[in-house]
């Protein structure tokens, strides 16, 4: 297998004179984007970031961060980038832990480093974007006075990017990722999305996210790459009219929050041919909305860990578009697995389950991670006997479709039942009044967890609880019905959108 | 990374109610499909071909070809696809070389084994299709009496399939071909040519070449398989139309066939959406008229080679047609090497060439056997280093297209000059009167080799050497003129349609 800077080599000599680059104004050939990557590898070498050396990059989307990483890889040192949202403390234990010597911050993402925690990392920054602090190294000044570097040669297994998770409850963990994990991964994922040469693909979920990773299809077949900063449902809509975005893979709370938004009856999003969505699974209502607010392009649904560089399935355009035509149940799921990996699904003994049946979801692959940094212990538990534990309860049809059923740590176990709070969260859906809901199993003497829905009302329903559970009784059974159901005004959330239901569990105690 | 059979048992899942094989009235869902190779891995297992185990196919292009090498893959078992053309010892050689235990045989072929060559063979003989001799038990009657059977557990780097190359000059050898070689081979293909569930590909070289190895992108995606037994312009027409073929990779010859034959005007090509070339460059004029009598279909190109599972390079559709719109010299390339193989081209003191200078074509990716069975030397000397050395000769261009110009072995050295022969042969097909040529060295006492065109013209053409050579002298240098130039009514060939230049040598002496 190439390494990812053979790869990025590659597409630079294949794809010189198409576009690298689609950003409003900065408009990059690969020819140009190859010249300043080569320089960048320059700068990180006279910084002595050479082979496995990492470095953080603390930056919103943007060119600059891509070229960083590619820059990276080209140098044999190992980018970490870093999730700008997170506190002091967490990031003081990223940086730490990964031992950087260096940090590029954009400029509206210092402030952070005043916080005593990151004292000891002030003078490892170095500005990428914005105005520079008195005292600071500017990107901009190193660049202008590099000299271009070749690639320094890595194996396609070491690690080439590390990629912090799981840093919203607990001690965030750094998963180290190959070139052989992300170009296997990325292999499948363009051939089953059709990526093309005159593809432009956005940059939309944050870059900080593993999900980032997916953008590599694009770069494989030699596609161009435009970048959203900061989301909005109107910055988005620009963004893909302005820079003529063809392909975009979102986190689902972007699309809700996009198709609700006024702006989006008058954009102009005729570019635009595939539209993605995955990071976590979006109920089949708003499937069905989102498959009606764009009739005539490719929509997708992909499945994923930062563990597996990042994609695991896959529910390729035609075959969703003929699920929803047919009503096929399917459309819950998240599509098959795609052609690299094996998945399983075993039982609390660790034994394959029946077919159909749920349990743990296993997986074995080339996009496998081999392990998180420091983490031995861990590492050997995630990756016991040679497959990766996902810590998602999921099951598998007879056609290969892969229906996620919760968080092994999200399920309830109410009277000795599972309940899949996903489960109970598509039935609270079908009623018009709920916006968006959660559903948690609170600890109860009687029957060990009760199942909670902590519900968004939409604006201007007058709900209430005994309404919302008659609305559920036929479309559950009875141990499934949620015992306790409140309403709040909004839920807790991680930067990629997902509900943080260990922070619902936390706050919602009675 | 999958073994074969599991890949196989995912497009069967993933696809159950589509299309496997569309070959006439026979048509099979890969649900059926799956159940006979179920059964046809228990005929295996009867006859005692476990893991490892070689065993010979010897058929013409069809359903039971397939269902034989699938079965031998869930089996454990390796298949090894004979070629029919072969005379009594060549097979010999690759029966005893394979240590086959084991010969699926089409009744048509089995006269050969009456050569006393092959006597010790005959009573491993098993007839796949048509009538049983008396005493030879047929395939149809183990298949009617065996039970099916699970897959037998292999890695996906032992020996998958076992392809016998070279067999026409001097004792082929037997090229070991893993899953991993196959997959990561295919995925590129079908990534590039955009294979789609819904394709229809058409088995059109013999199934006994590597070549058919590309059919496997088609399986990845889950599209159908027909086959074509027998060559002719007439019977690939009509198996098109019949089976409404949507996608096939031909050799030069068949198209070139084709396109002269009066069938071709009348014929039904409606399906078609993809025609491929490979195993043998063609010329650029050829390209032109192949584009010319497809005007509204991807055509495209690749190379490689049995010891690359089989493919290396590939010229995507897109940059064929634009390539042959702006007359770019590129078409006559084979592409680009795929997403996940490494190229260098080398001198022969075995050092990098400067970019777009010509030297022996070197390979290195996943794809690329581990070697030849039972020719520890030989393997060692053509993956030295880790790299295969192909015997090619090539240079690449800065924008990464591939030319091949010669064998290494059928490069001419004419008074210290490298002579290509493609290149002189390029210049003789500019003449409307050379149906078909080969250059050659012969040897000379005073130049070392003298370059010899022997040439097919077209019919009712009064052709002569001065006129040829008069008419090449401004498209090349005069060292690369022909010296000496036969007329010829054909040329010798393979069963693949390359022509064989070693016996052309001998024939050709003076």
């Amino acid at each position: 297998m190439l390494t990812l800077a053979q790869l990025f080599d590659r597409t630079v000599r294949h794809h010189r004179g198409r576009p690298a680059v689609v950003d409003g104004d900065n408009r990059l050939s690969w020819a140009e984007l190859g010249e300043r990557v080569a320089v960048a590898a320059g700068v990180l070498g006279e910084l002595g970031l050479g082979t496995g050396r990492r470095f953080a990059i603390q930056a919103p989307n943007s060119p600059r961060f891509d070229e960083l990483k590619w820059a990276g890889f080209r140098a044999g040192a190992v980018p970490v980038p870093v999730n700008w949202r997170l506190a002091a403390p967490e990031i003081e234990h990223i940086l730490r832990d990964a031992e950087c010597e260096t940090i590029f911050v954009a400029s509206e993402f210092l402030p952070v480093y005043d916080a005593p925690a990151l004292a000891p990392w002030r003078d490892k920054l170095i500005c990428l974007t914005g105005e520079a602090p008195e005292g600071m190294a500017h990107y901009d000044d190193l660049f202008a006075g590099a000299s271009a570097a070749g690639i320094t040669p890595t194996a396609a297994g070491d690690d080439a990017i590390l990629q912090y998770t799981g840093g919203t409850t607990g001690r965030s963990k750094g998963v180290r990722i190959s070139s052989t994990n992300v170009i296997s991964s990325q292999l499948g994922f363009a051939m089953g999305l059709r990526a093309r040469p005159d593809d432009v693909y956005l940059h939309l979920a944050p870059m900080f996210h593993s999900a980032d990773l997916l953008a590599m299809a694009w770069t494989l077949v030699g596609g161009a790459h435009a970048y959203l900063p900061a989301f909005t449902p109107a910055a988005f809509l620009e963004c893909v009219a302005r820079n003529q975005v063809t392909s975009t893979i979102a986190v689902p709370t972007m699309l809700m929050m996009t198709l609700g938004d006024p702006a989006f009856e008058k954009a102009d999003l005729s570019s635009l041919r595939l539209l993605g969505w995955g990071a976590s699974p979006m109920d089949p209502e708003w499937v069905r909305r989102v498959a009606k607010a764009f009739p005539d392009i490719d929509i997708s649904n992909c499945y994923g860990l930062t563990e597996t560089a990042p994609d695991l399935t896959l529910f390729e355009p035609d075959e969703l578009r003929r699920a929803i035509a047919e009503d096929d149940p399917a459309v819950a799921s998240v599509g098959k697995p795609n052609a690299i990996v094996r998945l399983r699904v075993v039982d609390e003994a660790g034994n394959d389950v029946a077919e159909g049946a749920s349990g743990e979801l296993l997986a074995r692959g080339p996009n496998i991670t081999h392990g998180y940094l420091n983490l031995p212990e861990l590492t050997k538990t995630a990756l016991a006997d040679g497959w990766l534990h996902t810590g998602d309860v999921a099951r598998i049809d007879e056609r290969g479709y892969v229906y996620l059923l919760d968080r092994v740590k999200d399920m309830i176990v109410s009277g000795g039942e599972n309940v899949y709070s996903s489960e109970v969260e598509g039935a609270l859906y079908t009623h018009p009044g709920v916006h968006e809901c959660a559903v948690i199993g609170l600890p109860d003497d009687t029957y060990g967890e009760i199942v909670t829905a902590v519900v968004v009302p939409t604006a201007d329903t007058d709900l209430d609880a005994d309404t919302l559970i008659a609305h559920c009784r036929p479309l559950i059974a009875g141990f499934k019905l949620p015992r306790r159901i409140e309403f709040v005004e909004t839920l807790p959330k991680s930067a990629m959108g997902k509900i943080l239901k260990t922070d619902l569990r936390a706050r919602t105690k009675n």
